[in-house]
C-alpha cells in the first residue's frame, strides 16, 4: 500500500465464492459476503451480518463487527438502497478513521459499483482505481504457510484422482481401432464420469470442466474433449485436471497418456517436453525472472526444431498452430490464473512463496498434443506439489 | 436503456463463469471472456480472441469479431497494459459509434475497473454508473423460452437427485436413537456423498454446498449440516439442494424429511408451511406485487400463532429466531439469487417469464426447522419447475 500511495483499503462483495480478493482477506467462506476495512498500519476490521459472525471467526481477521454495530438498519430506513449504501460506506470509512486515498476492492458488478464510487466521491471520499497488479493481486501472489498447506492438500487429492483414473484406464484394452472397457467402446464421457466420481470422493469440484482430449484435436490446447469422442490406441491423450476445494484453493496438473506406443514423432515430442519440464522445474527459484524460464524453454524447443510463440513476432506464423504455442505457466491459489505469469513478457522476479504451474507443451495438428504440468512452490528449495509419474504409456 | 437514459452498454470480463451479466448477453460459455457492445437500437457485437470465435458462435450474438480486428496487438505494443486497455476500449466505442452515456457492465475487479473508467473519462468517454436494478439485472429478471427450457431441464435433474436420495434414505432404518444403513450409523456426510454422486450423474455442480440439516440445528436456516452430524429418528431434516449446470442455470428446492413421525409441534409446523406454500404458489401470477405474496404468507403464519419477520419492526424480537424468519423467495437463473425478490419490501410486480422460488419455512430452536421450496415460472398459467412430492415421513 505504501509503494502505491494508498492509505486505506475497503474490500467487499456479496459472497466470497468467485471473489478471490475478499476470500483472501477474510480467510474463510462467507456465503453472504462482507466488508473488510484496512487502514495503513492499522488492525483490519471485518463487517458481516449478525448471522455470519460465526463463519467470519473461522477466518484470519480478529476484529469482527456486524452491520448493526454501525447502524445500518437506521440508514436503510432513511435513504433509498443505493444512497443508503454510500452513506453507510462513508460512515464506516469516517468512524474507523481510514485516510485518503481509499481503494475499493473485490469482484463486483462494475456498473453498480461505479454508482457507489461516484456517490462516495460526491460525499468527499477520495476513492482511486489501481493499475494492475493491484495491492491485493500483489499480496495474493505469495502464499503463507497456511495457504501452502492447503495447496499441498489439494495437490495430493488431485494427484490421487489422476492415479486412480490411470488405474481405471489400465483396465481398458485395445480392440481393433478402438479401446474397449467391459466389452463397450470407451468414450471420453465414460472417462470424465470416472474422474467426476473420484473428485467427489475427495470433495473437490471441477467448476471449469476437465480436459481429456484424445487424438489430433488435442493439438488445440483449449479443446476439452467431447463426451462422445472415442478413445483410440496409440493416439496421444492430453489429460488436464484443474479442480478446487469448494470456495477454496486450486490445483492444476496435466499428463499425456497413450494406449500403446504412439507415432514416433509424438514420442519425440513427448521426450522433448519432458526434458523442457525438467529444465524449467530446476529453474523455479527465488529471484529468477519469470520470462527467463519461459525463454529458456523456447530456446530448447527451437534447438530441437520446434516453432515457438517467441518466433511469432518475427513472422513465424506456423507457431500459431504447431510447436510451443502458449505460455509456460501461471500462478495458482484462490484462482486458477493469477500472478506470477511465466510468459515472454513477465518481467517480474519469482518471489518466495509464489505458487506457479510449469507446463511446457508441443502441438501438431497432424498428430495431436503433448503437455506436462506440475505446480511448484518457490522456496529454498522449491517444492513440487504434483507428485505424479510421467509415464506416457498406460 | 431508454428509461434509464443510457445510450450504450459495454459488458466485459475475463470469463463467463461467475459473471452472469456477461454469460447472459453472450448466451454461451467463454472460458477467456470477451467484450460485448450494444448501442441503443443497434445490433450487438461480441469481441473475443481468435481462438474463442467458435465458442462465441454457439451463443446469441450474430456479429462476432476478434480483438485483432480492432488492432489490439498494435495498441499493446505501444502502451503499457492498463493504458492500452483504455485506448482499446475508447477505440471500440468510437469505431462502433456508441453514444454517450455509456454503461460498463459485468462482474470485475472493482479497483482495476475504476482505473479503466477514470482513464476513459479522461479521454472524453462519458461512463456512468447505475443504481440497482441495473439494465442487465432488469433484462435478466424475465427469462425467454430458451432459458425456461434450460431451467426446466435443471429442475428435472435436480428433482431426480432428490428422489433418488429419498430412495437411498428409505433403505436406512431406525436403530435405537440412531438411523443405521448397512449396520453403520448414518451420518450427514454419508448422505451428502450420495447426493454428490447423483449430481455427477446428471452433470450438475453444487458449488455452494448442500444443506442436509437434521435436528434442532435445522432451526438455523443457514446451517448446512456438518459431515459428522448423526441422523436420528423423528427429527426434522431440512434438505435444501441448489445445484447448477457448469457455467449455466440453477435450480433450488427444499424438502423437509423425517424418519418416523416427528414431534406433534413439528408436524403442526409442517402442515402450516405446506398450507402457506399452496396459497403462495397460487398467487404467483403476472402483475401480483411481490410483497403481497410475502405479506399474505406472514398473515397466515401469524393467524396460526407463529411470529414472522413482519413483526420485527414492531419490536417482536422473538421473530429473529422463531417462526417465519426469512423472506419468501428470490429469482433464479444464471445465479441463485437475483430479481425478483418476494420480500416485505419488494414493491415490484411479478413479470411474465420471471422465475422465482417460493419457500415458506417455520423454525423453532427447541425442535428444528421446516421448509418447502419450489420454483415457479410466472406465466398464464404459471409453471412449477419443481415436481416433487411433499411427504414429510421417509
Amino acid at each position: 500500500m505504501e509503494k502505491k500511495g494508498i492509505q486505506s483499503l475497503v474490500v467487499f462483495g456479496d459472497q466470497t465464492l468467485g471473489n478471490p480478493d475478499l476470500a483472501y482477506v477474510v480467510g474463510a467462506s462467507l456465503p453472504r459476503g462482507g466488508i473488510y476495512l484496512k487502514g495503513r498500519g492499522r488492525t483490519p476490521i471485518l463487517i458481516v451480518s449478525n448471522i455470519d459472525i460465526g463463519s467470519a471467526r473461522k477466518g484470519r481477521v480478529n476484529k469482527i463487527k456486524s452491520y448493526s454495530d454501525y447502524g445500518l438498519e437506521k440508514i436503510n430506513s432513511k435513504y433509498e438502497r443505493d444512497e443508503a449504501r454510500a452513506v453507510f460506506y462513508r460512515k464506516l470509512i469516517k468512524e474507523e478513521g481510514l485516510q485518503a486515498p481509499t481503494v475499493l476492492g473485490g469482484r463486483n458488478d462494475s456498473s453498480n459499483t461505479l454508482q457507489l464510487v461516484d456517490s462516495l466521491r460526491e460525499r468527499g471520499v477520495k476513492v482511486v482505481g489501481e493499475k494492475s497488479p493491484t495491492v491485493l493481486e500483489n499480496v495474493r501472489e505469495t502464499k503463507d504457510a497456511r495457504e501452502v498447506e492447503r495447496l499441498r492438500d489439494v495437490g495430493k487429492k488431485t494427484c490421487w484422482v489422476v492415479e486412480e483414473t490411470v488405474k481405471f484406464l489400465r483396465k481398458a484394452k485395445p480392440t481393433g481401432s478402438r479401446i474397449s472397457y467391459k466389452s463397450k467402446m470407451l468414450k471420453v464421457g465414460d472417462v470424465k464420469n470416472v474422474v467426476r466420481k473420484l473428485l467427489v470422493q475427495k470433495n473437490l469440484v471441477a467448476t471449469e470442466d476437465i480436459i481429456f482430449a484424445p487424438g489430433k484435436r488435442s493439438s488445440d490446447p483449449h479443446y476439452n474433449g467431447d463426451e462422445q469422442d472415442p478413445v483410440r490406441p496409440r493416439e496421444p491423450i492430453v489429460f488436464d485436471l484443474f479442480p478446487s476445494e469448494p470456495d477454496g484453493y486450486w490445483h492444476d496438473t496435466t499428463r499425456t497418456l497413450a494406449f500403446g506406443p504412439p507415432d514416433r514423432r509424438v514420442k519425440e515430442m513427448y521426450d522433448v517436453v519432458m526434458e523442457a519440464q525438467t529444465v524449467a522445474l530446476d529453474q523455479i527459484k527465488e529471484k529468477t525472472p519469470c520470462s527467463d524460464v519461459m525463454i529458456n524453454v523456447c530456446k530448447l524447443f527451437e534447438r530441437r526444431g520446434y516453432p515457438t510463440v517467441r518466433q511469432l513476432s518475427s513472422g513465424h506464423r506456423e507457431a500459431r498452430t504447431r510447436g510451443f504455442i502458449h505460455s509456460l505457466g501461471h500462478g495458482v491459489g484462490l484462482t486458477i490464473g493469477e500472478r506470477p505469469y511465466l510468459s515472454l513478457y513477465g518481467k517480474a522476479l519469482l518471489r518466495k512463496g509464489a505458487v506457479v504451474t510449469v507446463e511446457p507443451g508441443l502441438y501438431d495438428p497432424r498428430f495431436g498434443g503433448v503437455r506436462l504440468e506440475d505446480i511448484m512452490v518457490v522456496g529454498s528449495p522449491s517444492e513440487n506439489l504434483t507428485s505424479l509419474s510421467r509415464e506416457l504409456e498406460i
